[in-house]
């Protein structure tokens, strides 16, 4: 029995689960538990700029590092993160956001305080919370050691935000802590029923696939799938929502299945499939090109967390570790044959002095890419040309295409760094995105991270531009002068590169690879018309569905 | 009867309602209603660099405007403008927020769509939006002529925002309009009864004084409340949430009243009175140094919107301009002598070449002052410092201090520029706020509008220091290059200052005064721990309440 700060007990909690960098903006309802994180030796405090950017930062973090936390203030904090938070819980990351807030005697007495909505209600912002995240506590000196673990166990097992109110008074209580946390998995629910009847619909099935999705990166369960897999030898096609989720270099791997712009081979062989495992994934617009597959999605057998779909059985008490876990002892092997994927082992590229196109910009990236990096790519041209490129197993990919928030990867990219130093991160981007947030690399020079940035400079929102408007002038962005950022932010020691044609960029590559010790930011020209094959496809299918 | 897309009839009867420019962000559940703004030629449509400041430059122009118009996308759009949204809720500021979102048919069908939380559902962000929005509504063709005049006129009536979803496909229906919108004031209620019973408890007291608030502002009823004070003879106190409410130079003014701190004579004045009319006003923590004054709270007679309580009464269905507009016919006139406000003829400061100091800033800055100028102070030093200067009938103050968001002025001085582009607006700001919303720079710059800008440079969060944690790490921030910022936002003409001491701040004004055509960008840099009076007093206060 110890006793601790309930603050203090809070951040060490956090700490055990797993997080070693809190991200955050102070304001005056947290400022006294902030002295707890900064006293804590174990974790440090990440400072953002603002807290939008401090909620894509714990997204990133937590999409490496498998749990992040935020700190915000009351009101006027927490509600600027909701937009990162609800992202996260779109697409599976699990996020603890704490709101440091008013006293329980300000809000009993129903206070006029500075950031309420001043009519002496306090749980309005609570209430907009319940809507995107899994689970939501107010702690009270009462309920600290058992709301403060549940908590945290659901973002941990849901693999999804959770919102924690914390009354700065509360904070500052000191309590008996009868035993550290220890985090509680989800037990094992016992699947082999289901997993014979998969066997026995995969036995009749004349050419099965598996469609892997974001699940699978969430629950970190790329081992168990590729032991599935290795097992039963059924090939596997990823969504772009996912990708990573397979390992590339695996000889099941097909390819990105996305609709009717996938690659010929891919496409035909899983909409002639008798039978798809749908694993992990979530068959979305931007995924599969405007709904475009030619499957009938209610055949499709549905292995999701906590949705298990077989036939018209829907079955929502068996976790996807759980069953992921147990699906390798399935006794099953397929025997059809099928089209392994062909990495591009030649490039098609000219290094000249030309401008630089889309099409080359990307096939060279495919040059750039070593085994461990992490590859981070903003909704537009940069995901859409991204996510083609062949990944080794030990890549990370990062993207957002389900909440698709323009903005979100540049403080994505200090979140996934800061959660591992040792790996090289490269972000991809463009201005219109850039704009945004473009605050967040000032907190990337702040602490001292080294990622490399490709900001395509194109004129404006290319992405929309596609879908409506071409040349309306609502899709104009103001000119900046980009390569003058890392100045403006403190960076002395960025390396900036100006790269107008595939000549410049071959040497700026190389001259990366020269310098791997510091930041590296580089602006990349290129027409405000081109775009990935891939982008200008889903966009009509985009603006078809706006109809 | 004529034929018109229903998103054109929208932004038409948004102009009708008063409003010519409409801000926002692109997004491609909005584009195809955003062809419908940029085709009315008597609006405009101002792009911003992200949501948040598009919410904050709404507000700006709204509270010189008295009407704004917000545009963003589903999802990720209306989710990054919530705080700001919230901030004109509780500051009671009408901005009308539309989410242009999935169509219809997408959302019945319960698609898996980017943008949404990807489960098929899609009333979440609209029960988000119930808890800061006065008025909601989803537009159909079948309402689109009765919802969107409701909801305009709830935003003007009640001088908050409100919230419009806008299918895309509802967007682009045509349907047949009967009349164009005319906007349907707020029926005058009879309030002489009550205002009988005002008169009556005003005889009987000795030393009567009226608090005047920011709903005053909120309902441009200035000269409604000057007009009953000239008439009755009542001395006015004013808040700092609210400052602008009163004309400064009326004889009746008897200077902020700020609790504890206030200075002796207004402090005196209103503690000891025995009859307190509180009109549009709230008592907040803000405005009164932690809730420090001397007298009963429920003695206070309430004329706010929609809330008159005399003694035990409380009356909920009287409007605020109804009231107002009748109070001035009041039979009574105070015969107790007052202390009137004395304006500061005389300034203090010496100028040379030591460091500037809090004190010698706003001192020197009262000097700066024209009459028509719109003085737009951050929560922080900026707005604890500006709030004691002496204005003139004719100034306009914009603060947020109920809501106390940092980073709001830099985009809201965006909005109250682009609403009267004839007033200077001078923007007081500092250097950890600026950072949060920075990008709004470059719309200014895109938009050639010629505000003044000061930016304290104190290295970091002052106004948190001082509540908590004076040298504390969290309280630090990354140090820019600020004036490299025009620059980099390609802001070529505008004139960038730096200013250490009182000579250089004369010699900027100077060169200001000389220039009036540009837009001037003043770095100014200050010790860090050096504060106005009044914010290291208020912080104290702060403190305290958070134990």
């Amino acid at each position: 029995m110890t006793k601790q700060r309930i603050g203090a007990y809070l951040i060490d909690t956090i700490y055990r689960a797993g997080v070693d960098k809190i991200f955050g903006v102070p304001g005056d309802f947290n400022l006294a538990f902030l002295d707890d994180i900064i006293a804590n030796p174990h974790v440090d405090w990440v400072g953002n700029t603002n807290e939008l950017n401090a909620s894509y930062a714990a997204d990133g973090y937590a999409r490496i590092n498998g749990l992040a936390a935020l700190v915000t203030t009351f009101g006027v904090g927490e509600l600027s993160a909701v937009n990162g938070i609800a992202g996260a819980y779109a697409e599976r990351v699990p996020v603890i956001a704490i709101t440091g807030a008013t006293t329980r005697q300000v809000e009993q007495a129903g206070k006029y305080v500075h950031h309420s909505l001043g009519e002496g209600k306090f749980d309005a912002y609570r209430q907009m919370f319940a809507h995107i995240t899994t689970a939501q506590g107010y702690i009270t000196p009462d309920n600290a050691t058992t709301e403060i673990p549940r908590l945290i166990d659901a973002a941990i097992n849901e693999r999804r935000p959770v919102h924690i109110h914390l009354p700065i008074d509360v904070a500052l209580t000191e309590i008996d802590i009868a035993e550290p946390y220890n985090p509680q998995p989800q037990k094992d629910v016992d699947a082999s029923h289901y997993i014979q009847q998969l066997a026995a619909k995969l036995a009749s099935a004349s050419q099965p696939v598996i469609i892997a999705g974001h699940e699978i990166n969430s629950f970190h369960l790329h081992k168990e799938l590729e032991a599935f897999v290795d097992a039963t030898n059924i090939p596997v096609a990823q969504l772009s929502l996912g990708k990573g989720a397979f390992n590339e270099e695996n000889s099941h791997y097909l390819g990105i299945y996305d609709g009717k712009i996938a690659d010929d081979n891919v496409r035909q062989y899983v909409d002639n499939s008798d039978l798809i495992l749908n694993i992990g994934a979530k068959l979305t617009d931007s995924a599969t090109a405007g709904f475009s597959y030619q499957f009938d999605i209610n055949d499709v057998i549905m292995l999701n967390h906590k949705y298990l779909k077989i036939n018209d059985v829907t079955i929502e008490d068996v976790p996807l570790p759980s069953l992921l876990r147990q699906l390798s002892a399935m006794t099953y092997h397929n025997q059809a044959s099928f089209p392994s994927y062909q990495r591009p082992e030649k490039h098609h590229h000219t290094v000249n002095s030309e401008p630089l196109t889309q099409q080359c910009y990307f096939d060279m990236m495919q040059t750039f890419l070593k085994p461990h990096d992490i590859i981070i790519a903003e909704q537009g041209t940069s995901f859409f040309g991204a996510y083609d490129l062949a990944l080794s197993q030990q890549n990370t990919f990062i993207g957002q295409p389900l909440w698709g928030s323009i903005g979100y990867t540049l403080p994505a990219t200090l979140g996934s760094q800061l959660a591992d130093q040792q790996r090289r991160n490269i972000l991809l981007i463009g201005d219109g995105s850039l704009q945004l947030t473009v605050q967040s690399l000032s907190t990337m020079i702040k602490q001292r991270i080294n990622p490399i940035i490709f900001v395509i400079n194109n004129d404006g929102y290319t992405v929309e531009r596609l879908i409506h408007g071409m040349y309306a002038s609502y899709n104009d962005i103001h000119m900046w002068d980009y390569k003058a950022l890392p100045a403006v932010f403190g960076g002395k020691d960025v390396q900036v590169h100006d790269v107008a044609s595939s000549k410049d960029l071959q040497e700026t590559f190389n001259r990366i690879n020269t310098h791997p010790d510091v930041m590296h930011f580089v602006e990349v020209t290129m027409a405000v018309e081109d775009a990935p094959q891939k982008l200008i496809d889903i966009a009509k299918a985009f603006s078809e569905q706006n109809k």
